[in-house]
């Protein structure tokens, strides 16, 4: 289990691909993208093209621990915890509920599991309570997985800096 | 001395707390925290339960300095420089005699000294010229405190970067 | 080439000037930063008076390429490239095509080059628009930058971190 944590438009995405389809294929990518808007749904249609054959999709905005679960043991990249975790927040869900169950699903995943999230937590503290609250709850779960994680990289720039 | 940075919700005050329980106590905490409000009555309450027995808290939202020089040698542990900042710099004191003054203390202290602050400098330049102010002196003293630090170590997803 | 990437206040631009004074001189420093106002005059008088003598500076908010490639082989520090990409989208220039010429220019670089610039990508996704398509156009100008560098560094409280 590989956490790839990096900033906006760090390459973390794309590291995190590489990492994947150096395993033996074929390889599933959990999308928690939900396109509310042009701006996400260019962002999702890139992401997908970039990504060749050999890769099925499957959409998990919230059930992302039931989707690890049903892995069968070949590759899966996540991508991302930041959008899922602000689904969770958003349909009020209770998130320390839901980050345990993450968690148990992540323990116990069948095979090589890659999860992309931003690092959003160096920053000023933000003026809206709601980012306050995401920022803590990002660090939280970011702490959890990266504990039981067998590695953990800071992209910087496209380049990966091994934390773990 | 070590200079503890993290994001927020890192675990860098986790961190920092291993470090000065692997020292032979009583340990000292210099608590920074003014509780304005109920988030941070939650926040301070929250540290306070996590630390065990063996601890002494000494309060210092702004006579940082004063309170590291009255160390008898024990180890002490200040959390966080981020917090005094912002006192000193809504009490409208002069920033740099402060940060000069603390940086002097820390290098006379007594015994080992571990520093807590947050990173805040990544992210897009703030709109709030406070803010800005704000980011621009916490770095400065970031860059002193470094300067004659033994170790800086930046906190990712709970787990130690070494800077220095 | 060095890419040296740096928060607010982290000391990156002291690091860079340090970088280029190891080689022998005259060296050039090119300018990006243009003052709008009394914040802008007062950091770049800062800068200025911070160099000693044996620098040339040009200007250069726009043509930054071209000032690279007019070059003649003395070390070059750009300072910085943030301040460049905001001038090129204020400018409502062609950002991909304004990325391509200046990767192109430092790839053929006739001397030593070392460029700063702020990572900004480590915070809460910002409310403003334009401050998401800097960021985004930052991260991305970094990723190509670092890809053709022989060194990147993360400057952290003064100290620099190696990434590549």
């Amino acid at each position: 289990m590989t956490l790839v944590l990096g900033g906006a438009r760090s390459g973390k995405s794309r590291h995190a691909e590489a990492l994947i389809e150096a395993e033996t294929g074929p390889w599933t990518y959990i999308a928690t993208a939900q396109a509310f808007d042009d701006e996400m749904h260019e962002r999702i249609a890139q992401h997908r093209a970039r990504r060749g054959g050999g890769w099925r999709t499957v959409d998990a905005p919230l059930e992302l621990g039931r989707a690890i679960a049903a892995g069968d043991g070949s590759p899966v990249l996540v991508d991302c915890l930041t959008l899922w975790l602000t689904n969770v927040v958003l349909a009020e869900r209770d998130v320390a509920a839901e980050r345990a169950a993450l968690v148990e699903a992540c323990r116990n995943a069948a095979g090589p599991l890659v999860l992309v999230s931003n690092e959003v937590g160096f920053g000023i503290v933000p003026e809206n309570a709601l980012a306050r609250r995401f920022r803590d709850e990002a660090g939280r779960l970011h702490q959890e997985l990266a504990a039981i994680a067998d590695r953990v990289v800071l992209v910087v720039a496209g380049i990966p800096m091994q934390v773990k």
